[in-house]
């Protein structure tokens, strides 16, 4: 199985730990430009799409959207950590959990890069040949959001580990993958008051699946 | 158990149709406010996600999030039909153009009604209490995203009766409720050039789990 990464992208970098997590022996091809901020030429030229991350099986065929990747790896692996829930229940909270992560995080952190960025300038949405103008009102309404998922998640992981409770899950990895693009990328910064989140954010950030 | 809906919206409606298709028997409480157009007080005191649908079940715990929901129904209930694929690989491709739908369809609809409706002035996103206010590029971004969208799924339905083949999955059911929303409250239209998904489009609107 091979996946296709664009390096420093936080949808790839879901799988890519999920995979680390599960220790799963998967090839990661990058397919970002050699020297543009864009997916290469040829990559696009065989997924219209036009989206990281696609799983590509032995007999060519493609599975695209993160969290339908981590579920088929999941199924097909049973005897590996189980990342997202060991029961119905616990797999529809870790569910709930990771498309809230998904939706108010990453959704968030993405109105924020994709409408700021001076390479992103006509390509505010990704996935596009038209042109989608970027929407500056977008980057501030995009902060004000990743705010409230900041300030959302600090009550949901409490005392807790983990955002779930007890286990690592996609929940976790989704939620990571958010913050580390708004703070690496955006220069974003988790608010002082969110110290739950702080305290998970470090204590995930030294996981050997994220920090190598 | 009892499913928390808001008539209308399109994302209970998800839930909804998906039960339906399943024969289960599952309460359907309205919780909609009797004359205004938001969630009822009660609800809102007793549901800090502030947004539907959500499932309680016999012990109190209560699943959000459309999807969440649909497979912790279909996890529990294996005797019933299908809708989320019959194989690890057939799943994922359901997962994935689900998705697609929620993603491209649903996200884009949702763009045009929340930021011109006159009863969401100072709520451009759904579940918060701050004011967010509307921006009137989203309606005009939404609409265009709609359209591709459309184009999309369009190719993806080519001869087929569903949108992943020759099975009716979730993945028919998001794209409708994006769709239905679109046409009746938006006033949107499926493009004429778009000849597969208007015959999609006629054949699922006739389901009784749709229709009735």
């Amino acid at each position: 199985m091979k996946l296709y990464n664009w390096k420093g992208a936080p949808n790839p970098q879901r799988v890519i730990i999920f995979i680390k997590e599960k220790c799963l022996d998967v090839e990661i091809i990058n397919v970002g430009h050699p020297t543009g901020a864009s997916l290469s030429p040829d990559y696009l030229a065989n997924n219209p799409h036009r989206l990281v991350p696609i799983l590509e099986l032995e007999d060519g065929t493609k599975i695209g959207e993160a969290m339908a990747i981590c579920r088929y790896l999941e199924t097909i692996y049973p005897a590996k950590t189980q990342l997202m829930g060991i029961n119905p229940l616990d797999q529809a909270i870790v569910d709930m959990w990771e498309r809230r992560a998904d939706m108010e995080g990453l959704g968030a952190v993405g109105e924020v890069f994709r409408n700021s960025h001076p390479a992103f300038v006509n390509r505010g949405l990704p996935g596009q040949t038209e042109n989608i103008p970027q929407i500056s009102d977008l980057v501030v309404r995009g902060s004000k959001r990743l705010n409230l998922f900041f300030t959302k998640f600090d009550n949901q992981i409490g005392k807790n580990p983990y955002i779930t409770g007890e286990r690592f899950t996609v929940a976790d990895i989704t939620t990571f993958c958010a913050t580390n693009f708004a703070l690496k990328v955006c220069k974003l910064k988790i608010p002082q008051s969110c110290e739950n989140f702080r305290r998970w954010h470090k204590s995930i950030s030294s996981r050997p699946s994220i920090k190598n």
